[in-house]
């Protein structure tokens, strides 16, 4: 139906998460309409992303260089780890602004259903962060996903960093209602959370 | 907070039709994580397409050479043309395998409100085409939009062809209700036009 450089344009987009078929149509028409800079600025950005922005060899975060611009900021608490999934989970975390320390990004969460080992995540490498600093860690903070995987990956790191590192303080995200929350709408697992992690006021 | 090539991607991505800033954060992620090989993928079936698909230069639908598909089919009936307001149209029409004949793409429909002229149309490329075409144009099907501009458009061109061209048929395409539709859903502006529309059987 559409001359082969369309229909390739349409099969590269329809690849992305959460595009369609019709989506990707929709986009490459776009782009066929769009002025061949607008087009090529696109096509630009998708190049230079890949030739410039590589993996922090510290903590694993998005860098423009051989480490992120976290890692590089001597402001950032040597002695304060926060553990992520994805790098995508930095920047919420950095929205809040309560955070001083600097990251480490795991690459995903344990899942044996999927196939995924401590093997295939920035775990050694954690562990090596960890392990005989200098300055010395204080606190490693998990702040991996409120989901079964993210659940088990957090509990996984939590023992094993108590044996390795005993000294160090292990904390994890606190679990409980969303803010503006109705109580009414709330699932009981969630409630269940809030009551259990009750602050004394 | 992003890196700036990261940030000038997001920015790029954002820029297509119905992706906002977060749609295109999660995409710019995504491509972050492909492999470069599934990256420049994409780029490249951006620039490709820009570089070697334009208009056909006597329908202006889409064309990898100076002309389409459609009109270097011999087989296309040269006596009918389907006048459609942008080249994603012809394809829901081809679908149908109901057409035999060519096509043109007008690239919009006449609004004023939105300062479209006929000037700002491939109307004056349309009326070349129909008048002492040889061999002859027997029909015009105008196969604009079922909408307020598209309706315009399909009244002006019919106008304006009864004078230029009084021995050519110009057609509508039939409005009503779509099939399998409800009567008990139909909205009232359809059903009145599927009523004055009504076929003796």
């Amino acid at each position: 139906m559409f001359a082969p450089p369309v229909q390739r344009l349409v099969t590269e987009l329809a690849r992305l998460p959460g595009i369609g078929q019709r989506t990707a149509q929709r986009l490459a028409f776009h782009l066929l309409r769009a002025t061949p800079q607008e087009a090529v600025a696109l096509a630009d950005a998708i190049r230079e992303v890949k030739e410039r922005v590589g993996a922090c060899e510290t903590c694993f975060n998005l860098a423009e260089g051989p480490r992120c611009r976290i890692c590089e900021d001597p402001r950032r608490d040597l002695g304060l780890i926060c553990v992520v999934e994805e790098f995508a989970d930095v920047i919420p975390i950095e929205r809040t602004h309560e955070f001083t320390g600097r990251y480490h990004v795991l690459g995903g969460a344990l899942s044996p259903i999927d196939g995924v080992d401590p093997d295939d995540l920035r775990i050694t490498e954690l562990y090596a962060r960890v392990e005989g600093a200098e300055p010395p860690v204080r606190e490693v903070v998990l702040a991996t996903n409120a989901t079964t995987t993210g659940e088990a990956t957090a509990l996984h790191l939590a023992g094993e960093l108590r044996e390795r590192a005993p000294e160090v303080t292990v904390s994890r995200l606190a679990s409980g209602l969303p803010v503006g929350a109705d109580l009414e709408y709330a699932d009981e697992v969630t409630l269940g959370r809030a009551l259990t992690g009750r602050r004394v006021l």
